[in-house]
């Protein structure tokens, strides 16, 4: 890890501008406002965030692209929305997913973060030329979640929050893990990421334990858990990220007890 | 509740587009672009959250409309306000009291929510051609606030506050205590189910047992008050909704023993 | 602490609305529609936010502009920004103070807030007809910081975060600590003030307790820690202040201990 500062980075600005960072496209980059106002986290942006990061191998550029997507959709950030689109696009996720990644955070950011992100996304989806037969994933009958776990999970909900708020429990159990989670047009394992990165981004530490537990069930590996909440730092600030830091260490430990 | 698939959803649109849900208004609907993008999130949002969530009889639309708004005032989320502004008026609030209801909330959810929330208001007003005297509730003596619980409170704030931000106390005793909520252009009923709004809004779960005992306190029934987190898990999302559930718990158990 | 009243606050708008309230410039104040909207909220503006807590000696209003931008970079309020970028210039911020402010927070509230900033930052800077020398500070070389305060901090980072998420530790110690902190264009002072205000804006106490008793290393005193949280209360609405004053009640009392 280089040390930037503005000197240094004013020198890099004209060659990372034109630069080509292999596969035929210009590595993404901020507007020359940025560059013009704040120096310094154009270097930092140019050369670490998409220099190093979006690089390292811990972790796939499309695992990388859905997790900062669910971050920007989950914290209400339209702005950076239509930049990260294209980006997600190019690194492999399918229209399906990105309309399935909006649909999921509906309930785990809000309705009206939701529809804010589908309007960005109308816009995006129809500069590409791109198809409502593309968008829509095809017909599929349900997952079948593990029902030994769905029986454990039913009866926590039910402990927890039925007696005290019984239609939220049945929404919970009937729609969230009767009806999203068992739909087909993303994977389980893409809907823990997209679940741990909205939980992160809103600073929602409670009930991420459950949900990093589902991710690596889910196929997540620590590696990869860990890449995630580093990537995250840089989206959603160092300190949700570093909150989510002890959550991450139990879960790992706890899970190497219990293996 | 019903199990929505893509498919089902498709061809649900055309039906639901035209259809008058009753009361002479056709019921709220998202923009074209949802349904192109994400018609999953469209069915779910015309079937399940106006189809069902907002009919439920355990809460007055009035009241759905008031945490609504809260929720989006407090988060900031302006994109949607024009569209909950005007079905709030439409469910019987005055206009008189979305003023008042905005004032509590640069409070509860900080001055820039509050001032970005007028501005939309104000547009919202200009068109339904409200006037000045319709929105400024006539004068009134300020409410009398029951005097042995503000006592309590008031010693509550300075051994918590005083102390270290004596300031802080000085504003939140007599600004707060002593001339907003004591303001009759609200119900205190309706100032408490906006403050428990914003709380979970925000995720500041830390105020919410003091706020939920003070709304019951001012007539919300523990019904009601599920009923309000149900609600609030749809435009807040489920992690801020599941986070106030252990509290809504504790204050209905520690109410039931003391009653 | 006088009283506000609807009644009393249309009185008081057109004198205050012509008011030139010394230094030669008109004082801060809402926008008509704000006023015409919501009366109530344009009195308090005026009155007590501008018209007495901005006043308070407790803190400089360079200061509280550092603040205030912090909570609104931090929150993604973009709308705010305009004017408070204005008067922060008036207070005495340097353009490349600012600069600097937006770079720090991208670390302490993410990347998206920090380019909305950036941008918005760009047109005030521009009709500002301020030209690039005065925006980029000159070359400095690098602050050293307390090299045995500096190992403790590497070895809390490391025990805390190193086994769990290497990467993120390494880029906390690096870059963060490594370069951002020891970049001359803020005073350690502004940074440790920018960096409270954001933890607050963001609802984010976990770490508080660091970042309070750093700012006090650099020079924080305690009435003015308290006034930072007074005015805050203000601008990232009272549930996020009141969560922050338990921390500054341990910091206060652990200091005194060890003074």
């Amino acid at each position: 890890m280089k040390l930037f500062t503005a000197t240094l980075a004013t020198l890099c600005f004209s060659a990372l501008a034109e630069a080509d960072q292999g596969g035929g496209r210009p590595a993404p980059k901020p507007s020359p406002e940025v560059q013009e106002v704040t120096p310094q986290l154009y270097a930092y942006t140019t050369e670490l965030l998409f220099g190093e990061v979006w690089k390292r191998e811990q972790l796939a550029p499309r695992d990388r692209s859905l997790i900062t997507l669910a971050a920007l959709v989950a914290g209400g950030q339209t702005a950076q929305m239509p930049g990260h689109l294209k980006l997600g696009l190019d690194n492999g996720l399918k229209p399906s997913e990105i309309s399935a990644l909006i649909t999921h955070l509906a309930f785990y950011g809000g309705w009206p973060n939701a529809m804010s992100a589908a309007n960005v996304t109308h816009t995006v989806f129809t500069d590409r030329g791109l198809k409502a037969e593309q968008i829509i994933a095809p017909p599929s009958a349900p997952l079948t979640l593990d029902p030994e776990r769905e029986t454990q999970r039913k009866a926590a909900v039910e402990a927890a929050v039925g007696g005290v708020a019984p239609q939220l429990a049945e929404y919970t159990n009937e729609v969230l893990f009767g009806d999203l989670w068992r739909n087909t047009d993303l994977t389980p394992r893409d809907r823990s990421l997209i679940t741990v990165a909205a939980l992160t981004a809103q600073g929602q530490v409670a009930q991420l334990p459950f949900h990093l537990n589902r991710a690596m069930d889910n196929g997540l590996s620590q590696t990869q858990a860990a890449e995630v909440i580093t990537h995250l730092a840089f989206y959603v600030g160092w300190p949700k990220a570093m909150s989510a830091v002890p959550v991450l260490k139990d879960v790992f430990e706890a899970r190497k007890t219990q293996g």
